[in-house]
């Protein structure tokens, strides 16, 4: 393909954008594919010369198109939003045409230098500390929360055995970190637990309130359990917004506490926190700024593509003692002399994409007036549809509704009296009901799904996508009551007793 | 920004990156900012207010572009290259357009499914068994080498504990970890070093001789020394096209050798692995389907943007038991039946962009010829290139010239007689003389780095960059061999022997 071709068909490619996301809403949300549904579509071989872009497009629009998901529908309200906006895919345009590795400051001096830039906007407009990004701290992007959560785990571990070996030159490092524990609650977001797996380190789940919150004494028990059994306590993730049910841990204690006992403490916001661009959700997030790191996804609530994490750490110092290594081929004078650090420092990989970029062209062309208007708009429109499931009666409403999740549940009774004859065990019948629910709403139009809440199957419903509005919202409303009436019909129900039956 | 304003800036996007890349040479490669240099250009508070994105794009042209490094210039030719095609490009904008989030099927089948088929067509490409592939092995897309790496050595310590585990069910699996030791040679990128760092596993860097080649007979007398010591070896890089000098190990040996004594070897081809889709490179790709993992990064010599690094896996369970944790609201059905698998099991972050897409643009619109063709392109250019180094007489080649990287130095004695006086250390002399010669080279509109071969000072020329072609090369030439002649003019060798005075 030489430039004109792409000429061409990068303009195809831009309208085709536009057409996409401005009418995301008409598609179905999700594709109506089986499993291996591509394999007898495409050829089991590559092509041994080059093919027209057009058949390629051709093959796009009918192979791959009717096999995605869609999630920027406003018929999309499973997990949390990834982010897009217009901006951010310029950015993105912009970072694929430049297509630079910027894992130090040589490589392309402004790919490190506006990552400093946004990363400071960024912690200005969610009201963090300039502990976080100046002097000592740091803010950088990172892939995913994932990837945030098990770099500041690593820098935990890496300090928490210096400072064994400083009080006790005899500690065997390797001896010392069999004897680390990792905290996070029942409701933190599966990366915690998964940087311990694959680091090897102990973890420990702590239980949640009714209210799926963890409190600062559940972690001091844990803390004086475990010390009593020799182990090292020197990690916890508190959460403001757990994945099931968008819950707040209870941030200033955990925080204090962990200071207490020298626990590195690490606040996990990746979808809630991009709220605090607006101040009236400020008051929610007591303690984040006491914390020792915190990570928000811009690339969830915060309109720039996928992937953007930003990390920001107290000690940066920790981090780059834990991780960097720089072979002779990659030392230069700016980095010798100390004017200029390299990003690849702060994480596994070497190599870096521009992605700052998106960052940068997203906060400018929204200000911080349009990132609110954003988070604000869905705050309405949950709003709404909150009032629509308080006046239909039927249902419970599972959790605290700060943000733009609601959980819901058909009520027991409901699926009680629905039932042929009365059952055994009501939660078991009220979560077979809520389960069939969340299948018949999927296989209508809509795309949510289920969460398990102390045993309780629950129905989340984010209110979250790029194209979310009335109208989406109204529809969404409209599936969910069509399809419980449907569920809670007697016939239906009659089948689900004796499903129960079956199961039980 | 509203579609239609994103239209219009998108379509000049569009324009804005044919010509960037149509006249990327034109540019000064490198960019003559100072550390810093952004912080006064661009204001240090977010903006309140939305911008016009025609200040924004300004702004990107007026501050941004002047402090990038340009990647795809013919003039550069440091480091490897790293990715651009146009169809790869094409790729970027419709992956951005959708901007899902594939960590499982049901968010988007398309983009798992055409992971694999991609993944399998690039095997079939290089040449790889299928074992790499289908059956219990699996290829996926990871973001760097360094992440592949890091996530093999994650399961193959998994699997050793295991197998200790197996034999003697007393074996504390904490315990067992402080044992282990990752092997690699002193040649190996450093990002094994970074995975054992971060992992807090042993490290031990092996010798290679003379050529930076990692013998079989090194690897097997460090086991044997180590577990004499009690230790386990359970993990060896093996390198396909060193970072340095791009020297290709003893894999045969070395993946023999690994399997004699059950460790697992990984093959890391991040840069001369696209080679392979030439036959004519086979021959020195001997062993590699006998190991345990592969990994080639598309993003480096094959067209294909960052980030894209294809990690083949012989035991993929390995992978996944190693690293997979599922959430309760994370199972679905086609997952519980085992009718599909998560790809966010295969590595750290739960989210994952569509990455395929640019792969499958990339390979269909280029075929197999065109891939051939372009790696062959820049074969003949340092073909071409090294003639001219042989021609001058000045330089030694310290590599085996493979692929297309050179490493040359001026010979010793041509320091000696352009010294004023003889210099004590002919060694010492030469890298001095080596080391101003790359920073006159840089200063000269042309961009390399210099390396450390055991003790020696080279200077790595690749050329591999996308609009890399003759009148660049010789360009590249042009002013290695001016700036030759400055280095090795009297008046500046005095000032090297009196340098040399004062160091020593």
């Amino acid at each position: 393909m030489n430039a004109e071709e792409f000429r061409k068909f990068a303009h195809e490619a831009v309208d085709a954008a536009v057409d996409y996301m401005e009418n995301i809403n008409d598609r179905p949300v999700r594709p109506a594919v089986e499993p291996n549904y591509l394999r007898d579509l495409l050829p089991q071989q590559p092509p041994a010369k080059p093919e027209n872009f057009q058949t390629v497009i051709d093959d796009f629009n009918h192979v791959i198109m009717p096999g995605m998901t869609h999630w920027h529908s406003g018929k999309f309200c499973a997990y949390y939003p990834t982010g897009f906006s217009y901006p951010s895919l310029l950015g993105e345009i912009y970072t694929a045409m430049l297509a630079t590795n910027g894992f130090n400051w040589l490589n392309g001096p402004a790919i490190t230098e506006l990552e400093y830039l946004t990363m400071e906007w960024m912690a200005k407009m969610l009201g963090l500390d300039a502990a976080y990004y100046s002097g000592d701290g740091r803010g950088i992007i990172q892939g995913s929360a994932s990837e945030a959560v098990f770099m500041t785990i690593v820098a935990a571990k890496n300090r928490t055995i210096k400072a064994l070996q400083a009080k006790d030159p005899s500690v065997d490092p390797w001896e010392a970190a069999t004897k680390l524990i990792v905290y996070a609650s029942d409701q933190t977001h599966s990366c915690t637990e998964k940087a311990a797996k694959i680091m090897g380190l102990r973890f420990r789940a702590l239980p949640t309130d009714d209210t799926c919150v963890l409190k600062a004494e559940t972690l001091r028990q844990a803390v004086d359990e475990d010390q009593a059994q020799g182990l090292v306590p020197f990690f916890v993730t508190a959460t403001f917004g757990t994945t099931s049910t968008a819950s707040i841990d209870d941030i200033p204690g955990i925080v204090d506490t962990a200071r207490h006992f020298g626990i590195w403490s690490h606040i996990d916001a990746a979808y809630a926190g991009s709220a605090l661009v607006c101040p009236e959700f400020r008051s929610l997030a007591g303690g984040i700024n006491g914390a020792d790191s915190f990570n928000v996804n811009l690339h969830k609530w915060l309109l720039v593509h996928f992937d953007c994490t930003c990390l920001y750490v107290k000690d940066k110092q920790a981090l780059k003692d834990a991780i960097a290594i720089t072979p002779s081929y990659q030392q230069y004078k700016e980095l010798i002399s100390g004017a200029v650090e390299n990003l690849c420092d702060y994480q596994i990989s070497l190599g870096r994409r521009f992605r700052a970029l998106k960052v940068w062209f997203t906060i400018r062309s929204y200000g911080i007036s349009g990132m609110q208007k954003f988070i604000r708009g869905h705050i309405d429109l949950i709003t709404h549809f909150k009032s629509q499931v308080e006046a239909d009666g039927r249902f419970e409403i599972m959790n605290k509704v700060q943000f733009n999740l609601i959980c819901i549940r058909i009520k027991p009774e409901y699926c009680q009296i629905a039932a042929a004859s009365p059952a055994a065990d009501p939660t078991a019948l009220a979560n077979l009901t809520n389960s069939r629910l969340v299948d018949l709403i999927n296989a209508s139009g809509v795309f949510l799904i289920k969460s398990d809440l102390h045993g309780k199957v629950i129905i989340r419903v984010v209110i979250g996508s790029f194209k979310s509005d009335m109208l989406s919202t109204d529809f969404i409303w409209s599936v969910i009551k069509r399809c419980t009436d449907e569920v809670l019909a007697p016939t239906i129900c009659t089948t689900t007793a004796s499903t129960t039956n079956e199961a039980g």
